[in-house]
């Protein structure tokens, strides 16, 4: 036994000397891809994905309510490991709002970052980053981000950072503005600016941001151009890789670690379209981000990567019913060869329509003009592109909606998940890698009006306006919680709260501890 | 230092007074299925699956040819580790013999076993103990299977073991016999009994086997029934469970331990047919299979299991266009009650069309009788008994062939795979395991002709019969290769070889060094 002793008595000594070391994560999430798409996207580039290396097990996606789920509820349970209802953003199935991973790990003095090519406000960012009853709830969710004190933010969705108006033709032949966004009519640009946020909004601009200090960027209006596509349409715009570099570089700055959630969004709304040469760029895309995080990741020693898919989604298959007697003798080519004749997207073509025939779109993605046969509507010709494309690619589709299978599991680092995992799981194995329970944050957000009544309040509830806000008196003093924001107001002075207040229609939910 | 130094003198004296263990592997095989199968089978079970605490990673399916593989290839590929044509049975592209797995594991001490449902002269387990130019070649498979001392063979293909024969009607009204599976007229059952085999072909009989010696049972003319339809339609048939349970019983006796190939063959059979209840039947009882296999493993310590699919097939999905807009709303039940309502498989249910009308087969197959308005034939019954199925239980499915994604794989014990692989691997690191190299057998078979000209044989190949064979003079000296068999004659003495002599055709291929 001398040898184990002596062992055991040196290891700690050694430890001691050890500063404790930075722990980061960085979660990726590829939205709406099948192992079918994957496998084409490694054919369609010639070579292994990053993704390939890092390959540890499978992830179940069904939400609460559906054995196939949407980004939202995906999302939900990814970010706080709890399955919820369709639509729900970082609430439970009670419509009550979820710590998240991300609120979790800045509340333990991690830095925290978000990455999409969506608006930053779509489902699955959102899920991180704020707490909404509907995913549509594009504004409140936009009003909460700028609210969380997040250090870097890099994706679209800059029209809901301010109000947007449009013109709308009148019965009286008259032009009415409305706002098509925000319809509280802030400019959230305002309180960023407060924060200390540098605010970019082109991929020159971010290419010579600083390494450090709190960063948004927000390079479309809505989402961002299909990676595929940019060079020739969207030149201004960063690539996925790009913004996942800018984000590691300035959260990588912070003492104790960082937690970064990157989504590489359109996989999914390529296969909503059916349009594979969209699918392969996005994956591709994506897979280039998981190489840049990867890299960080194996130079820095104490970093988890995990990366999955949320949901299937399109039931793409290598092989259709044409190929039924013949799949056996199908070279690789056969497959690949009319994917690549396509230089743009199905959508990045389908915007060369503007104003002229249907050739050059068909010519851009890689079809020839007898492909369509008459000229229809952009929609009806954007379905025939891709469903012409698809037929000579040999591939199948079953839905232009998600599919209920497990996905594949990718992770790396130190902690990593492997094996068979429900999408609830990998929170907190990330909470645990980073040294914190997410089931400590379970009681967090409160019934607000319940709590202050207990307090002796008088409380109000002031809704059906674009504001809503919580009224409590009680004698001389009157507090206001305005929904969405990370402070109320007690008489003039703004106090600050741990958490974004979360009206979700009938109820507010504060977090008491910090009051 | 010390105590290292200590722990590397103490450690291989108690290495010294182990003995060396036995080590086994189990190859389990579940054909022509894909996650989304899996994932609705779990949903029909209503609880966890075997499979599910297994999941280590994923399998890359090609062929040499094709990006969607058939069966032949990839049994090829995982019995030998090399990527083969369409078709092609233990042979490389170009039409060589390649040891397998389990003939290199035998060769090396090795108990060996192959179990499936299906013929067990079809592709999967064919391409673990034989070789042919085309998987069609039932005759000579099986020749070359009851040749190769495999310690335990379980499944169907009985028809295949001795000449079946079949009246013809000819043109003048008479009736013709014809044999329509051994050509060669021999009946494969005297040598089975010469090695000592005991043969068996019912369930009762399977059980009532001691757990000792060689085994050969063939418990159908070709395939098993679906499980589901056993106990109604074929109760004197075994599961793959139970033909699991002896295979392993049988084969742990052996001193330096066993390889055995498993196949759940019929998931393939049902996914063809877009018969989702004949998939999820399949996948559960290669699940218990699974289950079974495990629970020996655990008990063993030194078992390696490793469990695939070859590819997937139909391209099934939870989810199809009927639920484009709505799949994030619809509950487990909604895909599954209906399948539920089938009490047999679609081939099952069809087989009771016998002089009957329509009723019983579609009351079978949990459909009313409103489900298929005309009367068609067998085979249109049982496509519309399919669609009408799938589309009630919400499924889609893109091909009626196979489709060429990556797929899951799953493995337990010591030194199992992980990560993404080539399904070419798997033999490499079973091998290695077992503690030999498959690359040592690389120059194993010999072009015959070619070798006994240079020992100055005149050579001919006798072919265009049912029973081809290489002659080789010299002198007084006649040697005689028949095809398929694991021995030669030198004049009259039968000397046996350490494999079957391969003939692909072309060029007779034999093992040198055992002559």
């Amino acid at each position: 036994m001398l040898p184990l002793v002596l062992l055991a008595f040196t290891a700690p000594t050694a430890c001691l000397h050890a500063a404790a070391p930075k722990k980061n994560v960085i979660f990726m999430i590829m939205d709406g891809t099948n192992s079918n798409a994957v496998t084409l996207s490694r054919w369609y580039k010639g070579s292994p994905l990053h993704l390939d290396g890092i390959l540890t097990g499978g992830v179940r996606t069904y939400s609460a309510e559906s054995a196939i789920t949407d980004s939202a509820a995906a999302g939900t349970a990814m970010a706080t490991g709890v399955k919820t209802k369709a639509d729900y953003i970082g609430m439970d199935p009670e419509g009550r709002p979820l710590i998240t991973v991300l609120e979790a790990a800045k509340l333990n003095g991690y830095a925290t970052g978000i990455v999409a090519t969506s608006p930053v406000q779509h489902a699955t960012p959102a899920a991180f980053t704020s707490h909404a009853i509907t995913r549509e709830e594009f504004s409140s969710i936009g009003e909460q981000q700028v609210y969380q004190d997040i250090d870097v933010v890099l994706g679209g969705g800059s029209s809901w950072l301010a109000p947007k108006k449009k013109n709308h033709p009148q019965d009286d032949g008259m032009l009415k503005t409305d706002e098509v966004t925000r319809k509280d009519g802030e400019d959230l640009k305002k309180p960023l600016r407060g924060a200390g946020y540098a605010y970019v909004d082109t991929r020159k601009e971010l290419l010579l941001e600083p390494s450090a200090g709190k960063l948004w960027g927000a390079f479309a209006s809505e989402d961002l151009s299909y990676d595929l596509d940019r060079s020739e349409l969207k030149p201004d715009e960063p690539t996925l890789r790009e913004m996942t570099r800018t984000a590691i570089s300035h959260l990588s700055k912070e003492k104790k670690g960082f937690f970064l959630m990157i989504e590489g969004s359109k996989v999914d709304w390529a296969a909503h379209q059916h349009d594979p040469v969209g699918m392969i760029s996005e994956i591709l895309s994506f897979d280039r981000a998981v190489g840049e995080a990867l890299s960080f990741a194996k130079k820095d020693g104490n970093t988890m990567v995990v990366a999955v898919t949320d949901h299937g989604n399109s039931g793409l298959t290598i092989g259709n019913t044409d190929l039924d007697g013949s799949y056996k003798h199908q070279s690789v080519s056969r497959f690949i060869d009319p994917l690549k004749k396509a230089r743009l997207t199905v959508e990045g073509a389908a915007s060369l329509l503007e104003g002229k025939d249907a050739k050059d779109a068909l010519d851009a993605y890689g079809l020839d003009s007898q492909s369509c046969r008459w000229s229809p509507s952009k929609k009806e010709l954007k379905a025939q592109m891709t469903s012409s494309l698809s037929q000579k690619a040999g591939l199948g589709f079953t839905t232009h909606g998600h599919t209920g299978e497990d996905v594949f599991l990718y992770a790396f680092g130190p902690g990593k998940p492997s094996g068979l995992h429900e999408n609830t799981d990998l929170p907190g194995i990330m909470a645990d890698f980073l040294g914190f329970s997410l089931g400590t944050y379970r009681s967090w957000y409160a019934d607000g009006r319940d709590s202050l009544e207990k307090q002796g309040y008088e409380v109000t509830l002031k809704t059906g306006t674009a504001n809503p806000e919580m009224v409590a008196k009680k004698g001389k003093t009157i507090l206001r919680f305005p929904e969405n924001k990370n402070y109320y107001m007690s008489n003039n002075d703004k106090i600050p709260l741990k958490s974004v207040t979360v009206f979700n229609g009938k109820t507010f939910y504060i977090h008491l501890d910090s009051m």
